[in-house]
């Protein structure tokens, strides 16, 4: 006999994140499951025994499309680290006793690295007490930065957003005839794949940013400063894109270097990053006596479902569907991952893999596909994220602004 | 015999500037004007002699479609302020003499307030010296400030921008379980009206931001922390939408605050803003004790052509084609207007205007729409505005980003 399930989502929002949860809602109803759980809040909402009855709010197929056009995460979400249960049991027994309450034999928990930490701790906690309660990853990052997978759900429409944007910068950018830089400062913490998207706003018809920066490689402000300067000889408005996670030689924020104050840590320790364009634009200004406009992406960047990539948009249902079929054959403790078949024309196979070899690391851009840092091998690059962008699935529209569902209204 | 038509852009950027553009260059060609000229970047580069055919440049439909979906001024711009001719006469004789050379009876400029300026001094002195070439300025600016026209095109497609992406920004914000405070700041300098569209994400099915502040009316920084406090009491994640141009009682502005220095100024002599968000959130933070985040939309919303709205581009495209109608009408000194007739089923009439009723002047969001400063009265607002963001006309795409047509490549 079948139990119910239980999905979560945690971490930071997607374009996305939505439709990898109305894959596992519609496989799970398509696979007959009786009850349909959503944590409120991830993990540490259902600790505190915030759940919902998903049939209560998705209620037909429109519902279903909805869901899948509303960016951010519709159960909400958490940033919770579960302590190791060799330290403590205290929350694995209130989850445990929660979970077998409500019947739930299958947990599935859409999210990144931190999430598949979640994911490996409660699996290994189920195995520690003999509990057939099934936990299954299903992957969900703008930063596309998880292991064992080619790419991750979520990464696609940002991609998609941060190219099209950057190309929408640069024609703003240029539009006077004097000498200006413009810093673009994208999301990436330690990977650098959002800042490298933005290589694909080049094309025949329009010029990309003149150069990019990636955390992966040192950066060198003395060195940037004199591109720049060389750039502004040859033309007038230079576009610069930066992942906000640039480091210096000695692995220094350089937005750490605005007020000499060290950026505030979240939960999971990371230093919490912003200012770099701002950093930038303002040495820019003051050592080479240019016009400099620093943009900061923001949160647009990872909730920008009007821009979605189709491609991106059915894999993550997919994963999601995947996943939930996974937990029924009685897999656990695994993440659903991509395998790329070719790149064109573009196929990929969807697999699993051991949830211990994905959490806590992190996958980055290959060293080799950077030339020199600010310039990218971009053939190799636009191979690999070109067919993750394509395609689009726009919102559906009312009153001339897009619909979403939502839970409070 | 007529003669040839010179076209000019001019003043910051829109979505669909270049919708008028393709407009005037239609009518053009419909009416059997024989050469179409373009001023690269405004009156000041063709004082410099730097102009186009932009025959070389739009050679099909196709050349013609993809003009209307690309952002930003096509032909550049400038922020050049042409002196009285009272007082000097030395570029009228460069442009009078370039205008003859060239055989062009018509002048067509696509600008806001200061363009408007341009066109008046223009026809101005034409008269003063019995030219026979007409004048005339076509309206254009996300800001909604010109005098004379119902609304400008370029208003519709930052307001439809404006409120699908604040209506994202509050998804992302409502993630997590905890309280916060998102401050998204919005061009506009003194008169309000792109703030004011963030109103427009609210509906039935979404919250919209829970304050909204103008320029119009002074803003109170105690009163502002109040709010903001007895808010968080009643809900978890604030989301506040301000003018970049709000002010104090004493009109400063708040984002003077930062560093107590005073913003640059431009040509014209407006002070350059940026940091309000930034101020504001920083302050939240430490007065109230509240994590907040401020996201600045930049120049982001004058450019974002990929979220146009398709009123907004088609009438951007009618003022343009109806703007060389009446230079061939024989008229000189005039904007072409919107005048409207109904709000539903909205329907406009265009007309013209003397340019000396708007030039320099500007048109604000009138105060009884303001409740009190930080609530507006949503009702009249939306009659007004939500016709102007109604439909869509997504870009032309290739390889997953939207095409633009330009003149370097």
């Amino acid at each position: 006999m079948k139990g119910n399930i239980l999905i979560g989502q945690s971490g930071g929002p997607t374009s996305v994140i939505n439709s990898s949860l109305a894959g596992a809602f519609k496989a799970a109803k398509d696979l007959g499951i009786e009850k349909i759980y959503g944590m409120r809040y991830g993990i540490q909402g259902f600790i505190n025994g915030n759940f919902v009855d998903m049939s209560d709010h998705i209620k037909n197929e429109l519902d279903l499309e909805l869901l899948k056009h509303t960016p951010s995460s519709f159960l909400g979400s958490c940033r919770y680290k579960l302590k190791k249960h060799e330290e403590s049991t205290e929350d694995y027994e209130i989850i445990i006793k929660r979970l077998n309450e409500l019947n739930i034999k299958y947990v599935l928990y859409i999210g990144g690295n931190d999430s598949m930490d979640t994911i490996m701790k409660l699996s290994s906690y189920g195995e520690s007490i003999g509990s057939d309660i099934r936990f299954i990853g299903v992957p969900k990052t703008i930063d596309n930065d998880l292991m064992a997978t080619d790419h991750c759900p979520g990464f696609g429409s940002a991609a998609k957003y941060i190219a099209s944007t950057v190309k929408e910068v640069i024609r703003d950018s240029k539009v006077y005839d004097m000498k200006s830089v413009t810093v673009v400062e994208i999301m990436g913490r330690n990977a650098g794949w959002l800042a490298a998207s933005s290589a694909l706003a080049e094309s025949d018809n329009a010029m990309g940013p003149d150069l990019i920066y990636l955390p992966e490689k040192a950066f060198d402000t003395e060195d940037f400063l004199n591109r720049v300067d060389t750039l502004a000889n040859e033309r007038h408005n230079i576009i610069v894109a930066i992942s906000e996670g640039i480091k210096s030689k000695d692995g220094k924020y350089i937005s750490e270097g605005v007020d000499g104050t060290k950026g505030s840590v979240d939960i999971f320790g990371h230093t919490m990053l912003g200012g770099t364009a701002i950093t930038l634009s303002t040495l820019i200004g003051s050592n080479l006596g240019l016009k400099s406009r620093g943009i900061v992406l923001s949160t647009l960047q990872r909730s920008a479902a009007h821009m979605i990539s189709k491609c991106d948009m059915e894999e993550a249902f997919s994963a999601g569907y995947q996943g939930v079929q996974y937990a029924l054959d009685g897999k656990s403790g695994i993440m659903v991952t991509f395998e790329r078949i070719s790149d064109s024309p573009y196929f990929i196979k969807t697999g699993f893999a051991d949830i211990n070899s994905i959490a806590n690391e992190e996958k980055m851009v290959p060293t080799d596909w950077i030339l020199d840092n600010g310039l990218l091998k971009t053939e190799e690059l636009k191979k690999y994220i070109s067919p993750l962008i394509q395609g689009e699935s726009y919102p559906i529209m009312a009153d001339g602004v897009p619909m979403h569902l939502t839970i409070e209204r």
